[in-house]
């Protein structure tokens, strides 16, 4: 991030004008739908298409893939921090906060025996941590209030900490499976 | 994916010496910790570094971003779908299934409203719609199978599924804030 003395108020403005748009909406118009096309390539190796845009996403050699790429669980870990930051610069803008500096550190630890069906434990993240490191020259209670803000308005935080609603279908050669 | 009329024995035997390692390790031993290191660069542009990876990851200009890369919501998806590709790939391996063809189209909404702070609802994916796309040679009945123990055992559907437990802390200037 550039080192700057002043809060963002490009962003605070473009903030305002969303605010106001999203407040004239009727519910049935505010839903934002987000997609992800994604294929196994080779071996353990995926592609994931996102609007213009491509990652690859695999496993190391150990665990039998290529290495072409993070795994998908870091990709949540990065996903996550990003999100942090991206919300940080947000509502400082919208706060009137300063911020020269953004960065986080996110661990989180699997036991892998869930994965490959060793033993009956869950296959996901049984704990994450994270560390927020922030520049500002603005006081410690603004940046107090700023942190709750955004730990209360940042999207991947809360589908890492809420039960994500989810419906999936499967279809072989073409034909749903179980229709 | 290219096109196999065999199973992957070479990526199923990794599979039996991995569940043979980790049977013959203590719980304490177990645990696999994961790491993602993120900063926010300019505006709303964060770079991630995961181990000897680097993805960028934005918000289009709409949203004040330089569309530099896809968002961090949409990366989840992107984790999502590729997690079920990995497993796929990793038990049609172990069940001695055969599979010419893995993709995964998945969907997600968010009220816009959550993020903004402009009402009180949940600024996380509100729902989550997936359609996975097989090919194989090998009876409905097995590839049945295969989706049940791929549910069971993909790591992001189990974080999408379950809360997570986070920990946080925030360094301001270099000192804890708040300590």
């Amino acid at each position: 991030m550039a080192t700057t003395t002043e809060p963002n108020n490009a962003l605070a403005g473009i903030v305002q004008q969303i605010r106001a748009h999203l407040g004239s909406l009727p519910d049935d118009k505010v839903k934002a739908t987000f997609r992800s096309d994604t294929r196994l390539v080779q071996g353990l190796t995926t592609n994931a298409k996102i609007r213009e845009f491509d990652l690859t996403i695999d496993e190391p050699a150990q665990l039998g893939g290529a290495n072409a790429g993070p795994t998908p669980v870091e990709v949540v870990l990065a996903a996550f921090g990003t999100c942090q930051e991206i919300v940080y610069a947000v509502y400082a803008a919208a706060m009137g906060i300063q911020l020269d500096r953004v960065e986080v550190a996110v661990e989180g630890d699997i036991d892998p025996r869930g994965f490959f069906g060793v033993k009956d434990v869950s296959p996901g993240l049984s704990s994450v941590r994270f560390n927020v490191r922030l520049g500002s020259t603005d006081s410690a209670e603004r940046i107090a209030a700023l942190v709750e803000a955004v730990n209360q308005h940042c999207p991947v935080l809360d589908i890492l900490k809420q039960p994500v609603p989810l419906t999936g279908t499967v279809e072989l050669n073409g034909k749903q499976l179980g229709a």
